[in-house]
């Protein structure tokens, strides 16, 4: 949580002016958010999420994020919809960065999601992917498998640090993902969230009202997604697989689109791919977090403990599927 | 900027029906204020701000900040008003804290005030002393002149590190202050904001739409809180004293507030207690306050420029007043 960009009150009524949404009434940075600032801004026309796009974010990839939720919205899907400005372009500059402002989603994040809203998730996965299908742009997963070896190397002895054996295990998972890669390559691909925690969707009481944070989305396997889901949606604070939750996630996602029997017999390695893909990016995250960073690294071990059950697992059956 | 505290969804729909707000629409962290932890929430019956007071507040002054907004905002200043319960009450418990929701206040907060705003600020610091003039409650300023030597001792050596010769000026400030307190003492009193910073005023373009975070009030000398607004807003960034801002700053207050003989006298050193009071609290945030803290500490020295000025005035007169 943090807002690393200051905009002052000037920079913004100046950038106000180039759109037809009144005048700034309020403007609150808002902790959340890893990789980018975000503000709450009201004008006098409506609320608005104003985002400032930070270093890591590659400006080359800025158009497909926009133009996705601008696909996604005008096919019925509840997401945040960038506003154009004057000059019919969403995407512009505030203070040195790229920016946008975006519509304002009702909705609360759970912290502890239960079984119900598991089910509604699935269902609102699945209609993403729906409403996705026709997205012409691509965008390659630059986090996907062949980017896991370059963030393991070097990084043995740090597993290590974590916990001990830790580095062996990691190595036999990149081995296990490396061999089942070909048949990967034929399952149904299209576009996906890619990062759907639930920090990221946003719920009224236990209906869904929509997904946030669309910065890792890109064109990879559509069971890959949904196996995202089960590790972040699927197991306790206390590292413990939750068999209800996970089931009803698969479940809903089926209730609108049925994997076929390649992605159900892919399920397995499919999620602890996903759980190898954060526990590396929270490993470096780990090690190169300044001590006086803004942002405090999240845990690498509890992937390593969804590591653990998958690596047990030999169906869908064993996720509830 | 940081939210301490974290509010879980269940824990938040819980709490909403102690009031008579409807239910949870939205719910975000704030990145503002350095003591307490601030959500915007919104309910379907409107805006809100939902503040968790953390350690550093003592519980037993949270009724007097309470009664205070109350009582301006009945008295027709405008500040963020306490919303009571169903049973009546504001000051309630949430995740463990003393908690508070208060209303939202449009407006947004300067980055660098202009001279119009300085002169609009110095009008509301009046409306404020004459709005609360009739509050019958009492809070003796925790960090007046007394405290200021308990926070100086045994930090002459850290002052010495941020820069040489600076310890032996600041136990000169503290023999001055010490030296005026009899005559500062018989000054008007009344209740004073104590700490009105610009990112605790908001506007809307030049006009003053009120104050927030009135958690540093307190019963003091009234033109002691316009020394603070001198320092907090008649200074740029590089140090140096921005004259044009002070005189429109203490001329608003005037329009509405005339200082007596007594005050404009006492304005020279009412300004060096201020600075004093700013550079000692920063003085032991900055070598209090833990590396990976996710509130930066403040720079000391911005306030030892400050102190550097204020032992050259010899009146009023060289503020612009």
């Amino acid at each position: 949580m943090a807002v690393y960009t200051n905009v002052s009150d000037e920079d913004l009524a100046q950038y106000l002016t180039e759109y037809d949404l009144g005048e700034a009434i309020a403007f609150k940075g808002i902790a959340e958010g890893v990789e980018n600032s975000n503000y709450f801004l009201e004008t006098t026309k409506g609320r608005f999420i104003l985002t400032l796009f930070e270093k890591r974010a590659n400006p080359a990839d800025l158009p497909y994020f926009i133009e996705l939720k601008q696909h996604l919205a005008a096919n019925g899907y509840s997401c945040p919809l960038p506003v154009a400005a004057k000059d019919g372009k969403a995407l512009r500059t505030l203070a040195g960065r790229p920016s946008v402002i975006i519509t304002f989603l009702q909705g609360l994040s759970p912290r502890v999601p239960n079984a119900v809203q598991c089910r509604e998730l699935g269902i609102g996965l699945a209609r993403l992917h729906q409403a996705a299908a026709n997205f012409a742009m691509q965008r390659e997963n630059s986090l996907g498998p062949s980017s896991w070896r370059v963030l393991w190397e070097g990084r043995e002895q740090t597993a290590e640090t974590l916990q001990p054996g830790l580095a062996e295990k990691i190595a036999t998972d990149l081995k296990s993902v490396a061999e089942a890669q070909s048949s990967l390559s034929s399952l149904p691909r299209g576009t996906i969230h890619a990062d759907l925690f639930p920090d990221n969707a946003f719920f009224l009481g236990d209906r869904f009202t929509g997904a946030i944070d669309f910065y890792f989305a890109c064109t990879d396997a559509l069971a890959y997604d949904l196996a995202v889901c089960v590790n972040a949606w699927a197991f306790e604070s206390d590292g413990a697989f939750n068999y209800s939750k996970a089931a009803n996630l698969i479940a809903g996602y089926q209730s609108v689109r049925p994997l076929d029997a390649d992605e159900k017999a892919a399920f397995p390695i499919l999620c602890r791919g996903a759980a190898l893909r954060f526990f590396l990016t929270r490993l470096v995250d780990w090690t190169d977090t300044p001590d006086d960073a803004l942002v405090k690294p999240k845990d690498p071990l509890d992937y390593a403990d969804r590591l653990r059950f998958h690596r047990t697992t030999r169906s869908i059956s064993d996720y509830g599927g």
